[in-house]
C-alpha cells in the first residue's frame, strides 16, 4: 500500500540566504513556517562579522518571521583576524563561522585570499579551543565543473590539522565529497534539494535554464548518484542544507544571471516526494533534522510538518513590495502538498 | 615590429546560420560583406528538404545579401529517404548535405532517429557515388560535457563504412574531435571563433552568461587549447566555420535561453586578433579560406578584406524592422577593425 502522509518533525534547513530588508520579509516567513529552524548564512553586503550586526540580523529575522515556531542559528563571516576575546564572547551567540574563499560567490568578495592552513591558523585555533563549527564553501577558482574536487586537498589540511575542529563541508556536490566524508571524523557535510536533483545537463544541456545556475554548478550524473545515495540512506554525517538562495526575477532572467536557487517554500515537499520515491521514508527525519541535531547539538523548537500525497501547484513566483522570486519547479504540479 | 595591417583573401565562413524572413534580411549581409562565401545550414522551419525550397531559399538570401560578392553555399537537410535519382539532380546546386540527430539543437525535430550505419546506407550511398559531402552534427543525447565524446566512434563507423564519403565533423569542440581528425582521410572538421576561445567557465563558471550558450556547449580548458592548437596550425582538414547562430535578444536573455552565439559581424576581426597573438598570422588565410577551397574544391568570389589595428567598438545590437541580435563581445572593444 502506498504512503499517503508522512510527519516531519523538527525540520532543520542548516543551509540557508535570508538576505535582507523586503527579501529577508518574503522569503524569511517561507522557511519559518515549515522549519523549526536554519543555519542562516553571513554573507550579506556588508557581511556580519560584528556581534552588534550579529544580533541585529537576527532581530530581523524573527521579526520577518513574526508569530512561528523558528530559531535562525546565526554564523559569522569568517575572517583572519578574529581574536580569542572576540570569538569567545560572540560563543553562544552563532551556531558556526562561514569562510568563503574571495569572491567564490554571491557577496563573498571579503573572504578569505588564502586557503592556507597557516595563514588560517590563528583563527582556526580559536575555534578550536572554544567548539565552534567551522561551515566551509569549498571551491578553487579553477575550471567550473573542477572547483570543488581540487578543493579536496584544503579540506583535508584543515581537517587533520585540526581534529578537534568541526568542520562542515558546505553544500557538496561531488562524489569526491562524499567519498571524503568517512575519511576524516571531524568532517561532516550539508547537500542541497537541487544537487540531489539536477546535473549540468538540467542547467545548460537542453535551453539555458538561468534558475537552476547555481554556485557550486549541479555536476556529472555519477556525482549526483553519490549525493543521493548518501541523503537516501541519511548517512550520519550528512545533513539537509537547501542553500536556498533568493534573487529576484530579473537578475536571474538577464545577460548576467545571478547564482543561486530559490526552494524554501518546496523542499519539504519534494523532499517527501523524492524520498518516497525509492522507499526511504524511513530515513527522511534523520536526513532532514536527526542528523543536524547530532552533529551540532542543537535541540530544536518542537514543530511537526505533516505532509499529504495531494498535488500541489508551485507558485510562478513570490512577490512582497518591490522584492520577488521564483522558485525551483515555478508553476509546475507537485505530488506532495503541505497539510493546509 | 608589430603587425598593424593584414589582408585576408576571400574568407569563407563554412558553418554559417542565415535563418530567414527579417532576421536573414539582417544577419545575411553581416556576412556577405566581409565573407566571399559561406556554408549555409539548412535547419529552417520546416528544413530544407527539397530542391524547390533550396533555389527560393538561397534566391532570398541572394536578395538579402544584395550588391556583395558573395556565394551561399546551400546545404539540404539529410533524410533516409533521398532517392539517387533526387541527389544526383540536386547535386550541382549543393555544396553538401547536413545530418542532425533529431531533436539535439534548434530546429532539428526532423532529424535522424537513428546513427546506425545500416539505417543510413541508401542515402549514405548514393552521396559517395555522387560525391556529395556529408556534414554531421555530431552529438549523443547523452550528459552534456560527453555527447561529442560519445560521438567519436559514430564518426567512425561513418569514415570506415564509406571511405570514399567526404565527412565533416562540424564545430568540433573537444580534444578527441581534433584526434581523430588524423585517423581517417575522409575526416574534416570545422572549428568556430567562440569555441576557440572560451570554455564552459565562460558560460556558468562566473555568472550565467546566455549569450555565450551555444550547442554543442563549450568544454574544458584542454578542449580549447586542442582546438587553437589545431586551428593556429591551420591544420589541413581544420576550416573556420562560425555557426554564427543568431536570436533575438528576447530569446537568448529569458527564462529557457536558446543555443547559439552571433559572431558573424565580429568574426575576421577577432579571429585576426588571436592569430596576431599567438604570432600566426601567416596561418590565417589556410584556416578562414584555403583549407576549405582545398577541401571542398571551390573556388570562392575574389574578396580581399584589409584588417587594420585599430580599436573596433562592438554594437551592443544588431537591428532590422523586428527583430535583433545580440553580438558576441557586445559593447566591448576589440582591437582590430575593417578599414573603412
Amino acid at each position: 500500500m502506498s504512503i499517503t502522509t508522512f510527519e516531519i518533525n523538527e525540520p532543520l534547513d542548516m543551509h540557508l540566504h535570508l538576505r535582507d530588508g523586503d527579501m529577508l520579509k518574503l522569503v524569511g516567513p517561507l522557511t519559518s513556517n515549515t522549519f523549526s529552524g536554519a543555519l542562516i548564512m553571513p554573507n550579506l553586503v556588508p557581511p556580519v562579522t560584528t556581534k552588534e550586526d550579529l544580533l541585529a540580523y537576527k532581530k530581523r529575522i524573527l521579526e520577518a518571521c513574526d508569530g512561528d515556531a523558528f530559531e535562525p542559528y546565526m554564523t559569522l563571516f569568517f575572517k583572519n583576524d578574529y581574536t580569542y576575546e572576540f570569538l569567545e564572547d560572540i560563543k553562544d551567540d552563532i551556531i558556526g563561522i562561514k569562510l568563503y574563499p574571495a569572491g567564490i560567490t554571491t557577496n563573498s568578495e571579503t573572504g578569505v585570499a588564502s586557503m592556507d592552513v597557516e595563514v588560517l591558523r590563528p583563527t582556526l585555533e580559536s575555534m578550536s579551543k572554544l567548539g565552534i563549527p567551522l561551515c566551509i564553501h569549498g571551491e578553487t577558482n579553477g575550471f567550473v565543473m573542477d572547483r570543488e574536487k581540487e578543493f579536496m586537498p584544503i579540506y583535508e589540511s584543515i581537517a587533520s590539522a585540526f581534529p578537534d575542529l568541526k568542520i562542515i563541508m558546505e553544500h557538496i556536490t561531488t562524489k569526491d565529497a562524499v567519498e571524503l566524508l568517512d575519511k576524516y571524523d571531524n568532517l561532516h557535510a550539508t547537500v542541497t534539494l537541487h544537487h540531489l536533483l539536477i546535473t549540468l545537463d538540467d542547467v545548460a544541456g537542453g535551453m539555458l535554464a538561468p534558475h537552476l545556475f547555481c554556485k557550486p554548478i549541479a555536476k556529472r550524473p555519477e556525482d549526483r548518484s553519490a549525493l543521493l545515495d548518501a541523503a537516501l540512506k541519511a548517512h550520519p554525517k550528512l545533513m539537509f542544507g537547501s542553500d536556498s538562495a533568493p534573487h529576484p526575477k530579473h537578475k536571474k532572467e538577464c545577460c548576467g544571471c545571478a547564482a543561486g536557487v530559490f526552494t524554501s517554500p518546496i523542499a519539504l515537499q519534494v523532499l517527501t516526494d523524492l524520498f518516497d520515491k525509492y522507499q526511504c521514508l524511513d530515513n527522511l527525519n534523520a536526513f532532514v533534522s536527526l542528523n543536524a541535531q547530532k552533529i551540532y547539538g542543537k535541540n530544536p523548537v518542537k514543530k511537526t510538518i505533516k505532509l499529504i500525497k495531494k498535488d500541489f501547484v508551485v507558485p510562478a513566483i513570490y512577490e512582497f513590495e518591490n522584492e520577488n522570486v521564483v522558485p525551483m519547479f515555478a508553476g509546475e504540479t507537485i505530488p506532495w502538498s503541505l497539510e493546509d
